[in-house]
């Protein structure tokens, strides 16, 4: 049996939201030590790796491993029914095909019952390496957000640059060129507000503008945002869930632009 | 001739919005008593009632019964023209084949007249019978259209049953079920946050979400709805205006469903 | 070499939002006196004047007149990816066939350059004689915006008429008709809530609504509107930018209409 209570509701919905445009059906699975997911785009191009740790829920009962397939579009229509204050317990029976997602107002006056349907969903899970980073950036996730969709509505590719000064992003597109520069700055009034640049080598990669824009609908999970990057390894796009784990986003770099913008 | 001046103009605004999109044309009567309306939905399903009371009105000059009949659309197009501190006047002469609504901003500095052409629509009064409810519930509204609105991202119609505890709204679609409990709770910090319910015997009906919906838009005229349920009577949700009168929906349960759900 | 910086980079952002809708392609024209453009719009109907002049900017350099052809949907497009609170300077090296944008945050963190490809652009330099006008009206300029939109959703075209008490503005549709006094209105507590009107004889006359609707795209650059009419002479629809400048529209009165409307 599976009953998982979690207090912060709003958290779940801000998860679903952030990778339901990405992956359309993924496992989730169950054990002692938390619930997590891990799944590839529709395209197969990004990776994405959700945590979120036992400890986080106010009451977190797994009998048993389980994974259970869902349709994240139909579970996204569900959770948008909770409230952003509700708290919402995640029921299965064991050997059941269905999911329960219960959710209580906080005046507990209002008790939501929403059953979806499992699907078998063949995935091969991924293990993904322990990997030193040339170079990792944080940021605030809103500026990182800000700057994928501004540079989008100049052109099709972002190349991250980063030296010890600061990371650039920079596009170019029929109309133009364009790039922005972030400092590193850490004396700020508040530390989420800091862009911190942690640097073994400099480090130059292009990616798709169409999947980071993706990764930054999870902007609302967190304040900051932490991009590692190395030549030769995809980049990690990670938001933290406070106290609970994170959301990951992996995309590989494009070669031929890369080398295209070193010559 | 007719004079009827409203000093809270946004109300008329929001009577309108609450039923232009139910009802297409419809006549106005307008008595000693009120400025009434009672008309079908487009597809003869639904009926709408509405009764502005003659006190409700700072001035209200009507000499003689009169039947205006409007395009509900265009009416709204010229009322969203009143800005929400509007004092809105209707006026029409005596065998007049138009109705001015005259719009004062609240410093009298801006005033507009939308004249508009009435129209001849047949139309039957239905004599709507007081009746006996098996149930009452009143709850608040927004809590009412919310539940409406989620429902429907999962299904077309709801089961709305209420017993003593509560009530319960559920529906059932490809992706899944859903039900929605609302417990009476009348300690409650502001009366209209009350769920109240005055039953005289369980009732379980079936309705469809689209019209519910569309009632719900009546939702800015007033923080509270009542829906009166009996097994063999269409049900009425209303909307009281404060001090003036109600909009009221009714719309027939839907049988084979409703016969459905019980076995 | 043009240099010119300027502190309140979101008044460069609403100018183009001003304008953007009603001129494609336009030279901007700089001189030691200021940043200026003149266009007719893409029908040929109306014309665009703008100035922003050289002492409004903090640092200006304009080595010599220069006539810069931009896009001004492209352009527009790059200012979006200013925030509201940077600096923004414009730069283009002698010679050059491009210009650069440049955006500094605040706090100096983030530096973004935009470099747009310039065009050229056949464009005749059209005198516009200092004139006499019968009525010039100043008035909110949200007032004047939510008049024009309002009764759009009535007509296509607007009567315009001055008298020494106000202004009236008319329409008529197939739905019916709407006139909306103004009164002058000199007694408010915030100088920018008058509507005054200076007049020196009657004047009514007759605009394609489209238009004005188009020219109050720059309600934000102002509070107040200026309306400069004559008989036998454009309209000025004029909003000024604080210490810079202004942006002016004109359009030429429809004849047939304004006898139809005296008639």
């Amino acid at each position: 049996m599976l009953e998982l209570r979690l207090v912060q509701g709003s958290l779940l919905k801000k998860v679903l939201e952030s990778i339901k445009d990405l992956v359309n059906d993924a496992n989730f699975d169950c054990s002692a030590t938390g619930f997590s997911l891990q799944a590839m785009d529709s395209s197969h191009v990004a990776l994405v790796a959700l945590l979120l740790r036992s400890e986080g829920f106010e009451h977190y009962r797994c009998d048993r491993n389980i994974s259970m397939g869902m349709n994240l579009g139909n579970m996204s229509k569900m959770l948008k029914c909770a409230g952003n204050d509700d708290i919402i317990t995640i029921k299965a029976d064991d050997g059941s095909d269905t999911v329960t997602f219960m959710f209580e107002s906080p005046t507990q006056d209002k008790i939501a019952d929403f059953e979806m349907k499992l699907m078998d969903i063949d995935s091969e899970h991924l293990g993904i390496p322990e990997a030193e980073y040339h170079a990792i950036v944080r940021m605030p996730s809103a500026e990182f957000a800000r700057i994928c969709k501004d540079l989008s509505s100049i052109g099709d590719t972002v190349v991250i640059s980063v030296t010890k000064e600061g990371v650039k992003f920079s596009t170019r597109g029929d109309i133009g060129t364009a790039n922005i520069v972030c400092r590193q700055n850490t004396t700020v009034d508040k530390p989420e507000d800091a862009t911190v640049i942690e640097m073994h080598e400099p480090v130059t990669l292009t990616f798709a503008l169409r999947y980071m824009n993706s990764f930054t609908k999870a902007t609302p999970l967190s304040n900051t945002v932490t991009i590692s990057l190395s030549s030769d390894l995809p980049v990690v796009v990670e938001y933290k869930i406070a106290e609970m784990g994170y959301v990951r986003f992996y995309l590989a770099p494009k070669i031929e632009e890369d080398e295209e913008d070193k010559s």
